[in-house]
């Protein structure tokens, strides 16, 4: 699997640096590593890599990938995000975190403007599991608190997420679907909301672990031979003669 | 359309039956209708009465009924229980309300437990439109909030809602989903968090806007055709001879 | 509301004149209008009109869009799709018809490929109803009976329905998710399977009955003043200070 | 895990003694285990043992229980009904096949009727994947036939599924939602609907894969902590104080 990280806050922030001196996606991919087994591969790729490190080998090898991003959106290229969003389709997992809402991919995915209201005020963030059957809270509390975090709050412009599972509180008073599942093609997507650069979410073990869990439910070792690339002519009785 | 009382806390609660001098179910009646054209029917009914007022003709007569119950959910007979039931399931709209969560009525048609965290302590409670299109959110605002409401938080363990309406928060850091719909058999259900007897809830603004856009959102003028009760053998060739 | 049609079979083809001598856009509207009281507005619009019949304005006062493309998606250009999605996104209904699961405007909207399998062989298709109490169902039967149409057939690569309203089944034996609604911003999205040129689809009574339908489910006479095009920055308290 | 069958038409119909001489619970036992690991354990359970073989020791060491039943369902005893409830809402998983639509189990834990269609006539029936990235779905053909089975049709009285999976044709032209998720509690459900008792579908390869998919996806290692069974009043700051 690959973690994707725009890299500029922790290059161009001192205070970010601090907290994140291997890069948020250093954390990030350490924090996934603890919690899947021991032989999996947790690669990082960043913004000013060529192709952003996701050229389309790298894609090809990669099934599940995680992505933050915030300031620089657009500088992300059409191509590679067309590429990104072809892989989803066909079966790799996307893991979209935080400010990444508003990355080309996720909104070229949902359809959508995913848009948000916010806030930096050091609002306490309490995440709620709303789903205990789910994959992604497994071995999550019900409930753990975020002492300081950047509030996002609804309305959350995505469509209906196809599995919610966590909902999140602030001391400001407003609510966020800050857990969301979407099924795409043969792809799955969770949007996770924790993950504001200035504070240590990304070193708080329940968020390691919602990662860890987001990644293994993401992951598909054989995605579906439905074939959605094109619109196949399907003469009567073809699937008479399909291998069993 | 019929409102269901419990109506036993106005009659031994004094501070009840100041807020509510109609009883709770007088005032849920009004705010209904006040959102209703002029010829709507808004009859009430209570647990007192013969068969709880919900006799084979009242609820043959009903298109939606509303209900609200907290103290004595067992002594609401279980042939009424079964008889709301299967107008639910034939194309009567459900409006379950506050403490009625865990009534036998909503028990039976979700097959869960319907069990919630709760705090009488002066909560703040802050009401979230997270369904902008839906007919039960209509012209009612982002988020309104209620002064002081008892605190009813998650995990609620509802089947997931086929239609999550509103979230709401509390400011000891609760979430809760408090506008949920559920479509059963030909019947449409809506539960609704707000309501609880020692505050003015029902007569806030906003919650009768929403009680009176579940009841037109509920109410179908013409339940499908579709049989049910039965388990039809159908001979090859039936629905060519149905009528258009 | 608007009906738009692409109106080039109809010009280049003399059977599908012979079938809608009033374009295919002819007879969407009328059997809408059978259907919506005698005060709705049924107007149409085809592609070679300047901006495809949709300028800005005619778009601000469609409250609902219909939309049958099957020749030329490439040729609606990109500002007016960008338009059509705002609008939608804004809260207008739209209703895509058949072969414009593949149109640019679905496409963007869903963020997924939109293929599935098809063939032209005189299958018979019976149109089932799954979800008995949606408004788009009113009326319909439980099951209807295209004697000849086209065979379009799982998978069909578009997000899971909000709600799923109709399945298919064909002679040959494919099943196909030919009634689907979609949440998407403040708007309403109905995808119909039904409607292959070289038939009178679109003169048979239930099709007709299913596009009035759907055409009121995706009516709103007021969308949500929720903004969606940004994303605000939100003091705290902001919302007590709302209108109620 | 625990397969449970009825275990009559095998005593009394030498035909279905013949497709399966260890019956039909031996194959469903035997296909799953083909498919899971091979340290999985997988026990019967029948309708004539004591407690029909569901003691409170036997649930409780018990992950996945499968349920086949047709013509006895009134002979399973209320007791052992609302024990196995109460385990699925704990987290244990359950897998409803074919007549079991009409178990008390299936229904109790939907609250609907569960009625369907049905016809014995040498349909073939197509069963179709249309949710690729599904775990249930996973190796599964995009379509595979059985060429003799009852028809089970629409309209399935149940709840709409969590996700669908599969949905069926037959030769008469029904359809039928075919492969079916249900989130319950703590607890995941699945219905199937292949598995009539006269003809040998529990021997063929992709229904077996499909139940030990299904099996894989119901089981849960460590169901949540959060507490169903009652409704905890919860002090301000209650969170606060848990384990992370």
């Amino acid at each position: 699997m690959t973690v994707w990280g725009e890299n500029l806050h922790e290059q161009r922030n001192e205070a970010v640096r601090a907290i994140y001196p291997e890069g948020m996606h250093g954390a990030i991919a350490r924090g996934i590593a603890e919690h899947l087994g021991g032989d999996a591969v947790v690669e990082t790729a960043t913004l000013e890599e060529p192709e952003h490190g996701l050229s389309e080998a790298r894609l090809a090898a990669t099934d599940v990938l995680t992505w933050w991003g915030h300031k620089a959106h657009d500088q992300v290229s059409d191509a590679v995000v067309d590429r990104v969003a072809q892989r989803v389709l066909d079966g790799m997992g996307l893991i979209v975190l935080h400010s990444s809402h508003w990355s080309k991919i996720f909104k070229r995915l949902m359809g959508t403007r995913c848009s948000l209201r916010w806030r930096e005020d050091d609002d306490r963030e309490v995440v709620w599991t709303v789903a205990p059957s789910h994959r992604i809270a497994r071995g999550v509390a019900p409930a753990f608190v975020l002492e300081q975090h950047e509030m996002y709050g609804e309305f959350f412009d995505i469509p209906v997420p196809d599995e919610l599972v966590f909902i999140s509180s602030y001391s400001g008073g407003e609510v966020f679907r800050s857990g969301c599942c979407f099924l795409r093609g043969k792809g799955r997507i969770f949007y996770f909301g924790p993950g504001h650069e200035t504070v240590p979410v990304y070193h708080h073990p329940e968020v390691r672990r919602v990662l860890g869990n987001a990644v293994a439910w993401a992951y598909q070792p054989a995605p579906s031979p439905i074939e959605t690339s094109i619109a196949p002519m399907s003469p009567k009785g073809w699937f008479e003669e399909q291998p069993p």
